[in-house]
């Protein structure tokens, strides 16, 4: 028996991020091209609510809500409501979880192109990664090492999972070249997974070459919070990019440059999304990591 | 006594369009540039509770909100209450407004670069867009002619108004690209009124090239009324570009290309406005137009 059996594509986690959600109605209609394969792939709209009003989050960003602790106690609103009610039907989280892979579709509005985020130190989950990056080389891997428990994502239900994270795009449109993008992402993804079940995964780098997160920076504000300034033209549309000590990266609404004021060189990511806003957070800074992504 | 008294700069009409608000905010702080002009400026931001929930309106587009009709009856939810405090504060709608000229500052997720909306057959309003035009030649005017009355806009509680509307720029964050451009704009808008009270208008062209709004397209449905499509890639982007019969137009998600099927060569604005999809349009079709400006 095939090791991989059920496998769950989620859109519509964050509810405006339509891409996803057109990815799996496309796939709904289409579904009898994965009729052979060795295990069977299920479609979830995880977040109904907020994709019903177009917007990210009703209460609580769902994608926040699937750690151990917010699973087993009560539902304070109707995000961890919805991931309890998720966790019942496709988990539960663990090792006995009924769903073997989840691949979780998402777009942001900044430049980061095609991205693969590996969550926890998952060798299947870098493998297909790895596997994906094989054949479209502009692909990035966005690496981070979570415990399982505290991993508050969707796909940590799951025994593995891949975040498939897709831009540049606005939230609330469609555009072909990044629905396109995301499906290529996910049907490389899928057939990764049938060749895991057939032993017929192609060799892959023994290192990973990957971006690891270290922390959210915040956009210039006033002395009441409110944001007064922006990414600078500099850093605009370029995520992945090295950032140095002095270099440009903020821009005040007058139009005085802010410079970076660490100590070492980083990278950019996540620069100008506009879901970050809400915490007045402008990008992310990367380390570049080198990852073992093992022998299949 | 100079003719323009009282100048009113808006942004928030829509609450997640930034970069209108963040224009207020900073014109605010630096106000005292224009303490020697012969007019007051004045600033409102609109939608106060959208831009505090950071979408568009809560029940009713606020910049449809503003007809006779609508103002002078009962208001039906939040934006027509507002709508009404704000045309009983800056009005009322009519030849006796306290307000000579507003300004509204809005931006659009397409490609439509520096656009200058002239809603009403105005000729100051027509020769303030045509003096933009000349200081920034890449910009556009995009011309209605309304009655007045049923005009909803919220402009049109003043005396004359001009909508400055930028893109591309996502919904919910800001770009110093599009801020400035906006800028630009309503700094360019704030000179002509100084130089038409003060006699000072240069020579402008006697007619304008403009375009009309003719009709806004569905995007591909299913039977359910489902998006099941998008804007085709040689459209995407693609702003204010001749369209003609048998032309890529949309594609399915399965990608098959769906063809212009009109009469006669149209132009495309709005393509893949995602304030759209509450409706499902996919652009605006326009033609071009010559208008008089007259002179001044």
């Amino acid at each position: 028996m095939a090791e991989i059996q059920r496998v769950l594509v989620v859109g519509g986690t964050h509810g405006n991020e339509k891409t996803g959600v057109q990815c799996v109605k496309a796939l709904n209609r289409n579904i009898s091209q994965f009729r052979d394969r060795s295990y069977t792939v299920g479609t979830l709209l995880a977040n109904t609510s907020a994709i019903e009003k177009n917007c990210r989050y009703i209460e609580q960003d769902l994608n926040r809500c699937f750690s151990n602790t917010l699973l087993n106690g009560e539902p304070q609103n109707v995000e961890q409501k919805r991931a309890q009610e998720i966790n019942s039907q496709y988990g539960p989280k663990g090792d006995d979880s009924a769903t073997d892979w989840i691949i979780d579709l998402h777009t942001t509005t900044t430049n980061m192109g095609l991205t693969l985020v590996v969550h926890q130190n998952d060798k299947p989950a870098l493998q297909m990664a790895a596997y994906i990056q094989s054949l479209i080389p502009d692909a990035v891997i966005f690496y981070e090492d979570r415990d399982p428990a505290e991993d508050n994502f969707l796909g940590s239900i799951a025994k593995h999972s891949l975040l498939i994270e897709v831009g540049p795009v606005p939230q609330g449109l469609l555009r072909w070249d990044i629905f396109k993008l995301t499906q290529d992402g996910l049907f490389h993804a899928l057939d990764f997974i049938e060749r895991y079940n057939n032993n017929e995964i192609p060799v892959l780098p023994e290192e990973l070459h990957t971006y690891e997160f270290i922390e959210k920076l915040h956009l210039p504000r006033d002395e009441t919070g409110d944001i007064c300034g922006m990414i600078h033209p500099d850093v605009q549309d370029n995520d992945y990019q090295p950032l140095n000590p002095g270099d440009p990266l903020f821009i005040t609404d007058e139009g005085e440059t802010i410079c970076y004021d660490g100590s070492e060189q980083v990278f950019t990511a996540f620069v100008n999304e506009a879901a970050y806003y809400d915490q007045a957070h402008g990008l992310s800074l990367m380390r570049k990591k080198i990852v073992s992504c093992g022998s299949v």
